[in-house]
């Protein structure tokens, strides 16, 4: 049986649900594989969200950003794919997930998903 | 028959057709020639779009944008060419096509777009 | 029987006028002179606009922004007669002009006018 | 008989008074007096406004701010003052006038009028 | 009897009560005494007011702001106290006072009033 | 019997209760330790309140926030608690906390959480 | 007979005239006219200086810059002249004034002079 | 007998006389008394300085820099006068003072001396 | 046989060759073919200058950039071929060209070479 | 028989050895992993240099870079390895490197090496 990556992603009890309140994550050191050439891509990430019950763990967060290293990832799908992760994981009442990708081809790609509960 | 520039534009199923989400590509690099006087013309080009069931697949679009270096191109009508290959190729939600073209004539012309499905 | 400027106006017609789309033209040389005393005026122009039927062409324009090289101009007077010229030639659902003026006088003048079908 | 300052202002008819559009002119060279100290105060003028038959003629406008050159002026009263005498010359649509005075006895002062038709 | 701070703020009559218009002034150079430990405080002060019958005299405010100097005074008192002076002065149709404290204790304070008539 | 952090944080009553009024605190010193792995963390932290009945006294508050440099503190819940003790101490009409964390792990992390009365 | 300009610049003796130091002083508010046409001028002024036996004291420099405002004065003469005053003042070991006009005609100039004991 | 404010800068060996290093300290929260007019004068300092035998202890040169709130001090003799104490103080190797004063009649003034051993 | 490119480099005598005196040229619309791959590469060149007998005339510099168009062209090579056509149409006594290339692979390089006569 | 990463360092004949000219190469997408955590580690490259018989080729240097994506490097190390692979691979008239590696545990590491031949 395969570790899925989201298997990675720990939390911890939102330590007050009855606020809504935000938290913002910058990650600028993401990188993956391009699944049609196997060259690396780059890209920063921006994770905005208000937590319900559960918030995203700091260290398995890294850690999980770290499992994309070797693989393959198309730029629209992998930032589907995060935000799913990140929702499977805590259901978050609202998040944001931001993705620039470094330039490739002459071409800077950003992905933008919001998603509501 | 002559392969039309339009032909080049290679799509690939949106992963989530269920989300409204923005994808948005910069492209400071495109060249066409001034079709009265042959004299190259260089402009950056700003793609932002909701994909729907379709996304514009990278590399395809850099080969179809190489597509323009040898022709002549009026940078209005260039421009709704652009967005019109760009509709037929993967009809998206909404659309908004920048191209910022560098100055001629001691003229600096932009031409902006946007289309709604 | 005298040749007027805005005979130089040259258009083609619009490539998509089933859209609403912007063109923007900024023009950082334009030089006039001043009708009381014969000094030098400089100004930058942008024009901003939605063709309808018909879209200015470039290289007239340029040849029409030198006709004023040797006319008297008041500021407002020939920010309202380019505008009046640009709507004769070209019948645009919407305009604006903005013309800002270098210091006279220890004076800095801007003028801008907005113009709907 | 005294020439007041005002009777400086010259107009000349606005050239398009069919369109609603807006004049600008920045005048960063205004001088006057202290009416307690006699001491020379230094400020800036924005005059923002919509003509509506006439217009401000530029040079007479130099001219008419030279005039406090030697005259005591009290920061408010002169702002409105400056106001008056604009409205009385050319009553426009609509006009705007900020003042931003020089810094005395470590303060720093701004007037800001706004009048309609 | 003590002559109370106030009584040094002199008016002035508006020039022209029929209009609202607004005085911004600037005060880069407010101290006054930690009222706990007798150390110096620094402050600047941005007052924003629309004047009804009464306008402040600049010398007089001036002369206002240096008799904090050797005064004892909190943060949120002294700005409390000084709008209320500035309303007990001129009773001005609209006030807003903000006043900015250097640092104390690696601490940085704002405190920011708005009044209406 | 333990001292709590929250027993630091002295209070004094509002100068003007009558007033719907801002107060804004910078406090770009703030240390604490990862309750995982005891290394230190930083913050820079903004509160902004408008007051009922009472303020936070400076020099307490800065004393407060001494009381974590040796206490280990995840982000969010740190975020929460310090806000929970401000609540608690003064009641205020309304509150906005800003906690900024430096970079962990390649991933920098801001909590924002705003409260009403 | 006539009160010279130079009358005006009062001096202080130097604190310490067994130090070389540098006192340098900005005049932002300078205004003459000009002699052939009546014209308001402005200029800011810098003067640097190592005093010897004297210093410039600061009200009278004042004072003597007011001296200009309804006086003729060309940009290369007056620089001099200024420069004659000072040094006739306070004969300084080393002196540099840098004058710097508004643009009048669409030319800006500066003059720049050095003096040595 | 009178405490001189000289008096209250207290000093510590140098932890290493075997090295040239530099020490610069920015002290924005100066202020003074005119001698003529009584009037606030506000000003920054920079001292830089290489000690040899001894530093200058931070909290007395906070204590030593009040001393000046209440005294009337010459921008030129007052820098030549905290230089001479500093110098009295710890006889550094090289030691530069800066002070630049608020303006003052439209006047900016700074004062700069350089002293080695 | 075949026109080579440099044969479009035209001359005109030096108007003053008695000076050293310096031409600077700025062109940011050069792009060529990548010899390996036949994709479009960018870059943006400066030429500086100090001529002997001959410059260079503007219009035939630009003809001869475009004929960089379609040819193959490696980095290193290209900027010294351009250098040496330089060199051989006029002799200059001191010239020296940067060639700036648009990122390639993630990688952006430079070339600057300096010849003197 | 391992592949060492220097063996994929292709070169091809400085196409002018008889100039000292330079080419520098910015590379702003490095990781590696650190050998003792296993953690990534991401830089920026910088390579300056002035060629002898060899140049560097960019494509086989860009895949060179990508072999130290899964390979334990120390940051002083690996910088010095990166020189000598470069030495090796072109033996340049002069060379420097300088990385920049991304904060880990709260400190920024640059590492700059130079070497003639």
């Amino acid at each position: 049986m395969t570790t899925q990556p989201s298997d990675q992603l720990e939390t911890f009890p939102n330590p007050n649900p009855n606020r809504d309140y935000t938290i913002i994550m910058d990650i600028p050191e993401f990188t993956c594989l391009c699944p049609k050439t196997g060259q690396p891509d780059f890209a920063t990430l921006k994770i905005e969200y208000t937590p319900d019950k559960l918030c995203i763990e700091l260290k398995s967060l890294k850690l999980y950003m770290w499992t994309f290293r070797d693989r393959g990832a198309f730029h629209e799908a992998v930032t589907n794919e995060i935000l799913d992760h990140l929702v499977n994981a805590i259901d978050p009442r609202w998040i944001k997930l931001t993705m620039k990708f470094n330039v490739r081809g002459g071409i800077y790609t950003d992905v933008v998903i919001e998603h509501k509960q």
